[in-house]
């Protein structure tokens, strides 16, 4: 019998207040921790505990590793910040898992609290209504199909949270996405700018699309665009349950 | 100097174990919990502690009776399931916001891991790429808004999830989302049924557009869609990161 398992953990934003008990447990009964360098930096060492920081764009290497190591007996978690379902570490692991070539160990997906649901807190509750994710890099799909889906959201009046929008390595594409959203959306549309949600370095900055620049938004901003509903009350930014 | 607050928290979808440690310290400072009778219910009661359970469809009063009390001085934590800010009641807190006469206490939203997040944790990791979320109710906004907003999301090729998507007091509208869906998005397309979430009733089955019915869903279920590249892996269902 092989005990081994894998468990691919959210961290949440990044306040130690906002890890389930779930994956606390996870991670006390681990004997190795895999994940992006940042990440497992906020795992305490302790004995019997290896810690593999590994570096960005390696998510498959990542993964096969961890399945790897629970196939050999080990209990893995991979740490994702935010859920791992969501533009993280889960879609990686089933990849990895259709090219493994051993037994699948027992794996387990163990949610957290993602970033544009910490974001949406902190500046009210923009996402109360229908609503759309959509990562902007375009690492993993080309840029006509963001454009085309930022399109029929707008259309569809869903509020929408941005991950990923501004690298440095690509500042044209997150201003393109801006000029988009304000011809589908209309310079009143409410946006937020919500960077390093949770942490020290939070800043959350409510504009209209009319006000708003690509400078605002960098890797570590999450950026939600209201519906044609979401509206400001005293510092607080929210969007009505009803609709049409 | 008034200390009272408001905090609307998320006490995830049913297992303690993925309840956040911030909402259990809001649970532990607060003198009054307001909410739906069984998320009330997931209250331990203890000396110094009021609970307020209400009726659904009262959301409103209980927004506004929240306030009030803060207003006195009280500290009041409203309680939802999943995620306050997902079709939950930060918004009608908000709405309540801006009909409430006194001055407006210190209110916080404390985010919870929203049913579809612990659904795709379940299945594996359906929403892996952009997606939208939709509640399938229509209490809140006309049905054909419902409709339109099915057809935009097949067509930017969204994986979706779905929140109330289905009661006893109108069924044949899952029936036509169905439909939609079907033509949409073809009879192959994966769609899960996640029935009652890390509770002890929990059920998740996957099958395809082609094999769904209506009745496969009820109030109890979060239903979530593949785009068109979702996967099966073994017992798991998943999105790939990459498109197009």
């Amino acid at each position: 019998m092989n005990a081994g398992w894998v468990a691919v953990a959210g961290l949440g934003p990044g306040d130690e207040g906002m890890v389930t008990a779930e994956v606390r447990e996870a991670l006390a009964q681990a004997t190795d921790v895999v994940g992006y360098i940042p990440y497992v930096a906020r795992v305490a060492p302790r004995a019997g505990l290896t810690l593999h920081p590994s570096d960005n764009r390696v998510e498959m290497d990542r993964a096969a590793h961890a399945l790897a190591m629970a196939a050999e007996g080990k209990r893995v978690v991979v740490v994702s910040s935010g859920d791992p379902g969501v533009f993280a570490m889960a879609s990686a692991l089933f990849e990895a898992v259709e090219g493994f070539a051993g037994e699948v160990p027992d794996i387990r997906i163990l949610p957290g609290i993602t970033a544009m649901l910490a974001a949406a807190a902190r500046a009210g509750a923009p996402l109360g209504h229908d609503f759309c994710a959509i990562n902007l890099s375009d690492n993993m799909k080309p840029w006509e199909l963001v454009e085309k889906r930022l399109m029929l959201a707008a259309e569809a009046d869903f509020a929408m949270a941005f991950y990923n929008p501004r690298s440095a390595s690509r500042p044209h594409q997150f201003a393109r996405a801006l000029e988009v959203l304000l011809a589908a959306c209309g310079a009143a549309r409410l946006i937020t700018f919500a960077r390093a949600v949770t942490t020290p370095e939070e800043r959350i900055l409510t504009v209209t699309l009319g006000e708003a620049v690509p400078e605002m938004a960098d890797m570590r901003t999450v950026v939600i665009v209201g519906n044609s509903a979401t509206r400001r009350v005293g510092k607080w930014v929210y969007t009505p349950r009803r609709a049409g």
